[in-house]
This record gives structure tokens, C-alpha cells and sequence, in this order.
């Protein structure tokens, strides 16, 4: 008999995103017509920029022509497309070969993918709240994980602490769900940390567009030490709005090797084994992203999620609710009032101004008393939930 | 000490088609100038039909635009893609459940992916020649791999033996490489065995629109038994010219269970954990396939590959080589001369009469002796590649 990945049978139910719309379909049913502020989503609601959309027709012209058709791309990505990300690093002072700039479908698809380098035995660190998905793949494989929760006394960006060890450490800043950042001297400690203990630190940078402080990492590899303990992980989901679109890509290092083996060429092994590719059109579409042109078109749509993101702080700002991100980041995360709890804080949200966020506590138990908003949505809207929250009659 | 998957240490070095680059381009060192004839792709060489093309137009418009754009896809497919793929099916005689059919970036990163529903433990049956990731897909995982010889006596179709159990049974129908096709017969004994066994067959039916034989199974859901202990991946590659454009479709019945667990749901859970769906552009290009128009550009495609087969087909009859494959597969497998050894063959087609095939002994050793042609290059570069095989003076 056939025997299944019995790890499957050790995921908790996924119920968060689940239970948010059941919430939402018996509150339209009983308030039909009533329109709800959507500040809950993670997705993006801008198009796709001008140049983007200019290289996808061209592209898709291509396909239909003999002589300029794409059949089989390479497995690691079209030189295009890598030559070009590895100039964008370039541009940010970080200078990588462009055989360690690796295509991928996107973060998520690199996420789950990227576990596949590592011992079934290894353990994994989550610093929460996280990301679901950390933990599901790990559970999936049969890893041990270790949970560090975070909290607002250290602003929910933990120091390295040598009593904790583990073997892949997953970092994500700019923070899904809390909006926070690393600076370049806590990034440093858990650096050294990695290379002190033999960890390889799974980078998600997925939102690093959103950075404007300048001293602020956009990319680990801005680190010393980083090329032998860190594998980067990026996306043009929320840089360009490529969320439908998918595209993303990896960086893995020359020098990251362990236990005589590197994880680079294991990556590259990887792809050729198990995958053909990205799409020639949309890897087309993602280089546009890095041309001039493109990075001010992205820029501009960036620039509209930032004015959501000023409209929300000011709101707030007014009511005197602590909360982190929204600055460098597209995620605002706040304390709920009066030690309510964050489905609590969802319902009344919901139930009295009509504002849909996303409660902490599907984030990991320490975001329990926390809640989520989000800067995707359209601008209209954002400013009438801002307004509705800044009355601040959901705060007393 | 972070321990990488040393599974990988256990992977053969994959020679077969560096090896052949590296042969064609000491050959084009030596001969400046000189045109090959390239018989050894797997890779289409016709551009996208026209329904495809203006579909894809279509959806990349629609990612310009506000109130059209797509962003985050379902995880398991969209729904309009899922729906005429089951209406696919069921044109066929196969009645699906719309939630049954998984859409993919295509069959090769599918069946790389697949194998996480499986214990590490499980062992995998690859009937050789076979499509080399079979192999190195499972020696990634760890998992014992039950290598099954098959040879001209029968076909290249094994009959499955009682004697040899194994979890996981590849089977490809139309084969790659050898253009076998199971019949209805046959394939039952294994939808039998494998339901007798508690097996489960990952059928790979990416070739399946080169099948003519109306009593041929395109489908193994066309057999009795087969919901209980298979899985299907297909692919748009062969079929719609998709191998740079990147798009498959999996089918996993929902009485496909295994200790309890269902496959079925524990595949829905890989994907939303470990994806965020593939690119809404591709999926509405891929849509156009299955419409009647759609369907009627590809065939005419396939029919150009087809009149390609059957140039080479004529060529070896002429010279009275025995071949298999060809009249239902994109691929012919034919005997070596005098016991030539596959790359000894090579050499000599490559430096006589400068036509590039592949090795069989690059698909298993079992292939050794026997060469592959495909019939996807360019119609010219096949008929005078067929008129220097007639020619004869290779097979002598």
C-alpha cells in the first residue's frame, strides 16, 4: 500500500483567510448593498504599468511569428531577464554574477520550492507573527520548527539569540504582517548568527520596493557576511503588481556551500530537474520592470499605496493608536483597543464602520491582540475606512 | 550545522544533452558553415496558433486596465480554465469534476511537485527508456527506485508482474522516448495491478494529442478502476506549442485515497500553501486551446509534426530499419545498425550525414543500441534529413 506524506496530517486547518470570508458573506447577507472598505487584502489593485504591458504584447507577438518564437526557456532563467536583475543589485551596490539570479513563478512558488535543499531532519525558525505559509511548508516536509514570537517592546524585529538554534531561519522585511524593517545592525547580527551557527537564512524581500529610509536594507546581500549563510528570495508581486501575473526571483550565492556541498548548483540541479522554466512572456514583462521607464511607471503606482499608507497613519496618528509600518512598508499592524481581542477588534471593525482588516492572531499566537491593514486598496476607499477609523468611536 | 539534502550527492551526472551540445559544437568547430539537421528536439518549432495569440492579447489588455486587471489567481486554477478542460474530458467520454483538474505551469514541474504527497519512504517504478526526471526527481527524495527494463520482445509496454511492487508506477503513454502507445488491454492490467497493489500511477499523457488510433486510450480515466489509483499530467507543450509559454493541467479523482488521507485534498492544500496560481494571461491563453476554433488551429500544427513522422517513417521503412513510434507518438525509436552502440550511431549520423538525434542509452541502459528521432523540427530540415537516412549508407 501506497503510503502518504502522513505530515499532511499534522497542518493545522488554514482557516484564517477562510473564516474572514464567511464573516464578510453573513454580514453582505444580512446588509445587502451595504459596501464594505476592503483594507484586508494582500493583493494588489493597480494594473500593470505601461512599459510592462508594452513588453507582454511584444512578446505575445513573438510567439506567433517562426522566426522570433520561444519554445523551451532555460530552467534558471533567460539571460535577459537575469542580466538585468543582476544590474538592478548592481545598482543598489550589491554586485552578483548573473548565474546567482535564479527566475522563479514568484515568492510563494520559491518558498515551498526552496525547502527541497535541505535535510528532512533540519529544523526550522519562524519569527512570528509570519507569513502562514512558513510554517505549513515545514509542517508538509516533517520539520521541526522553532517559533520565536516577537512582541512591541523589541517592534516585532528580534535579536539573535545563541540558546535558539536552528538550521534555516526564514527573515522577512519588509515584516508580512507587522510592516517592520530591519536596520543594517540587527540584519548584521543575525548574519554573524548564521555563520557562527551553520544556519542558512531564507531572505523574503518581497516588499522591499516599499523602503524609503535610506539607511535601510533593501537586500541581505547589502550585509557582510551574507553570501555564505543567506538565499534571497524577491517578487514583482507587489513591486509591479505582478500578483495574477507571477514572476519572481532567487539569489543563491557561489560561496554558500554546506557539509561540502553547494546549494547553489543543488539549485541549479533543481531547476533543470523539475521544472522548464518561467514563461518567455512573462519574463519579458518582468525585464520591462527593470528598464527605466519601468521603474518610474512602478514607482508611480508604489507612490499611490504610499498615500493609502500616509492616509491611514494620519488617521491613526489622530486617535493615539500604537501601531508599526505603513512608513517603509505596505502593511500598517496596531494595537487593538482596550485589550480586545483581533477577532474581537474584526467583528466590531466590520459590524460598525464597515471596515474589513485582518486579525493578528492568524499570524501566530503572539499577534493575538493585533490587526492588520493593508494599503492595496483603492484610494477611495481607503480614505473613507480612514476617516471612519479616525472618528475613533471603534477605539473607545 | 545546517545538513543540506545530501540526496543529491546520490544523482548520476546528467551527461545526456550536454554531452550531445558539446559533440554538435566540436563538430561545428571543425566544419564552419556546415547545416545540421536537427532530429534530436524535443522542443516545438511552430509559433502559437491564432486563437491562442488574440487570447493572450486579450488577457494582457486586461491587465492594463483598472476594472479587468487579475490580480492573485486560485490557487488550483481559474475557474474558466478548470471548467474547459473538464469539458475537455468529457467530449471524450470522461465525466470529471471541475475541482478535480489542477492547472500547472506544465507536466514537468508538476511532476516534480506531485511527489510531496508521497512518504519519503515510498518507492518509485520508472519502465524504462524513460523521460530522465522520473529518476532524478525520486533519488532527491531518497526514494528506492524499482528500475523495470522493457525491449523490442514487447513493445517497449511491459505487462505489470506481481513480483515487482512499488508505490509510485510512471508510466508515459505516448512514450518519450520510444513512441509507444499503450492499448486498452494493457493499460487495464496496470489499472488493475496498481488498484490490486494499492499503488499509484502517475500517468504522464503528454503526448496525447498525437494519438490517432481512435481504439487508443488518450486518458487512463477512460479505464475501469483507474479513479481508485492513478493521477494524470498533461501539458499543453506537445499539444498547443506551449513548451516556452508554460502551461499543464493535473487530474486527481477524489476517490484517489490512501491510508485515509485523500489525495485529492491534500494536493488542494500543497497548492494554496505552496503557490499562488499561475499567471492569469497564460491560463486565458491556454483556455483558447480547448475552444472549437482553438482546437482546430492546434491539429493543424500537430498535422505538420505528423506529415514530419511520416517523411521519417517512409525513410526507415525504405531502408528496412525496424523503428517504433511515429504513427500515434512525436517520436520514433529505431534499432542501431550491426550492433552499433547508441552514441557510436550518433557519431556517425552527426559526421556522415549531419543529422542529430538522441542516444537511447541517454533514457536508461536499456535503450542502448536504439536512437531517437523527433518529428517536431522544420519540415525542410526533415525531408532532407529523411532523404540522407533512405539514402542508406548509415544503416550499412
Amino acid at each position: 500500500m501506497t503510503r502518504p506524506n502522513m505530515h499532511y496530517a499534522d497542518l493545522r486547518d488554514s482557516y484564517l483567510f477562510r473564516r474572514i470570508a464567511q464573516k464578510i458573506a453573513a454580514y453582505e447577507e444580512d446588509h445587502p448593498g451595504v459596501h464594505l472598505y476592503r483594507m484586508g487584502i494582500g493583493d494588489v489593485s493597480l494594473p500593470l504599468c505601461d512599459a510592462v504591458i508594452r513588453a507582454l504584447h511584444k512578446a505575445v507577438d513573438d510567439q506567433a511569428n517562426a522566426t522570433r518564437f520561444h519554445g523551451y526557456m532555460p530552467e534558471c532563467g533567460a539571460p535577459f531577464l537575469r542580466e538585468a536583475i543582476a544590474a538592478h543589485y548592481v545598482s543598489r551596490g550589491v554586485s552578483l554574477d548573473v548565474d546567482e539570479v535564479f527566475v522563479s513563478s514568484g515568492a510563494s512558488d520559491e518558498l515551498g520550492d526552496i525547502l527541497d535543499l535541505f535535510d528532512a531532519r533540519s529544523s526550522a525558525m519562524v519569527i512570528e507573527p509570519a507569513y502562514p505559509a512558513y510554517v505549513d511548508a515545514n509542517v508538509m516536509a516533517g520539520r521541526a520548527i522553532i517559533h520565536v514570537p516577537t512582541c512591541e517592546e523589541d517592534g516585532f524585529l528580534p535579536r539573535p539569540s545563541d540558546d535558539l538554534q536552528a538550521n534555516v531561519i526564514y527573515l522577512c522585511s519588509p515584516n508580512n504582517p507587522t510592516g517592520a524593517v530591519f536596520g543594517r545592525k540587527r540584519l548584521q547580527d543575525w548574519v554573524d548568527f548564521a555563520n557562527r551557527h551553520g544556519s542558512v537564512i531564507l531572505f523574503d524581500a518581497a516588499y522591499e520596493a516599499f523602503i524609503e529610509d535610506e539607511e535601510l536594507p533593501h537586500s541581505i546581500f547589502e550585509l557582510e557576511g551574507a553570501r555564505t549563510c543567506a538565499i534571497e528570495i524577491c517578487s514583482l508581486s507587489k513591486t509591479a503588481g505582478f500578483t495574477g501575473t507571477r514572476l519572481g526571483y532567487t539569489v543563491i550565492p557561489t560561496e554558500l556551500r554546506r557539509c561540502g556541498m553547494s546549494l547553489h548548483d543543488m539549485w541549479v540541479r533543481n531547476r533543470t530537474t523539475k521544472t522548464n522554466g518561467v514563461s518567455y512572456v512573462i519574463q519579458r514583462g518582468g525585464a520591462a520592470v527593470f528598464t527605466p521607464e519601468g521603474q518610474r511607471q512602478i514607482h508611480q503606482n508604489i507612490s499611490v499605496y504610499k498615500r493609502n499608507a500616509r492616509v491611514l497613519m494620519d488617521a491613526l496618528d489622530k486617535v493615539g493608536v500604537w501601531y508599526c509600518g505603513g512608513r517603509n512598508a505596505p502593511y500598517l499592524w496596531l494595537r487593538c483597543p482596550d485589550g480586545l481581542g483581533s477577532w474581537e477588534f474584526f467583528d466590531r471593525l466590520l459590524n460598525e464602520i464597515q471596515v474589513v482588516g485582518t486579525p493578528g492572531e492568524g499570524f501566530g499566537s503572539c499577534g493575538e491582540g493585533y490587526f492588520r491593514l493593508s494599503t492595496f486598496g483603492n484610494p477611495h476607499d481607503t480614505i473613507e475606512a480612514a476617516q471612519r477609523l479616525a472618528d475613533g468611536s471603534v477605539f473607545r
